[in-house]
């Protein structure tokens, strides 16, 4: 765990979501861009370039996975998306048809693709989850439970509680994590080889208050521990 | 000039950005953040962390300037805009909030700035332009023509016919130029320093069409002379 960081619970994290938009003046088009890359980017510092599948979740966790599967595409990954509830929204849509349009394919084995292939990400929920894991992504989190391909989280492991971690057992345990913009409580239970942090737009006052960390250089990711 | 490259003219480039908008579903929002990055990762490739003055046109030019006067500032430099025609359309009301937010000054006495400054950004017109150059920009023109600043100009030197170059004897000699998508014409004829592409959103059948270089790892720019 890295030293200084600041870990934000559910409500906190909504609200500094609030900030960006209504506060600074931010469009979700512009946070999930730069959100989405810098967990392509995350990816590229840690995994040689490979098949890739990204299980996409309904809210913004998967518009982020949407993201990341073109730019890991423009990085030379052969991508595939598992996207079992797509909703209606314009933004997703649009997402899913730039996927499209890079020749990302939308697979539905997902036993076989997991399986084959060298890195998952698991966008599936965000900081936003409360609850149970409701169909279809109670059965996906069992297959990619069971089998042995690594696992890349994007800001919350899928099924665990936004605070308290894996309290309901669904046993998910993400080799790597990307936290975005600041991480959650329950990144302090990741014990994964590499934690990650994304979405380098946090204005400076806001960082200052949230103890963002230093990015170096022009990266858009920066590894926590 | 590097060898392969296309260069495109002003009805050509005006269709690629048509496509990348209305047939491959990107936002504006989307494009603009990453051509802006792409200027300012091309910027901090090859100009020491410093005072950075962004001169920024009223249309698209100016807005990649608003984003990468962001970026740059979330990459240590010192940055201030000059932007005295502001449009009232919510996207460049939002990006200039945001350099706001990120206290980034807007000066007016472009003289004083353009000569305390240790780079200037020209992000006054893009390949839209046509005609000649009107006030207060004519003015603005004379000034960063008659100081010793360096400038990196956005997709095309300013006053620059978008496929002709000079041909007004606007007189401005950029040391960089980070061309948008895929260089137009007028590039040909630039010969400062430094000449980078941006803009990595090209899907791959435009790219393969279009001759866009190949991107470095998870760079942003590329080096084209």
């Amino acid at each position: 765990m890295a030293a200084n960081i600041k870990y934000l619970g559910q409500k906190a994290a909504q609200l500094v979501d609030v900030d960006l938009m209504s506060k600074h003046g931010y469009a979700i088009e512009q946070l999930m861009e730069l959100a989405g890359f810098s967990v392509a980017q995350s990816i590229a510092k840690e995994y040689p370039a490979g098949k890739v599948l990204l299980c996409i979740g309904p809210g913004n966790n998967g518009g982020d996975g949407l993201v990341a599967a073109r730019h890991l595409k423009h990085f030379g990954y052969k991508t595939s998306l598992y996207y079992p509830v797509q909703p209606a929204k314009d933004l997703y849509k649009n997402l899913l048809h730039q996927c499209d349009i890079h020749h990302i394919p939308v697979v539905t084995d997902l036993t076989t693709e997991a399986k084959s292939s060298d890195l998952i990400v698991d966008a599936i929920f965000g900081f936003s989850f409360k609850g149970s894991v409701r169909a279809p992504f109670d059965q996906a989190l069992d297959i990619l439970r069971g089998v042995n391909t690594p696992i890349v989280s994007v800001d919350i492991p899928s099924g665990w509680d936004v605070e308290h971690g894996d309290v309901q057992g669904v046993g998910l345990r993400p080799d790597m994590l990307v936290s975005l913009t600041v991480p959650k409580l329950c990144a302090k239970q990741f014990n994964g080889r590499f934690h990650y942090l994304g979405g380098r737009f946090v204005p400076p006052d806001m960082a200052e208050e949230l103890k963002v960390p230093k990015y170096p250089g022009t990266d858009q990711c920066v590894r926590l521990a």
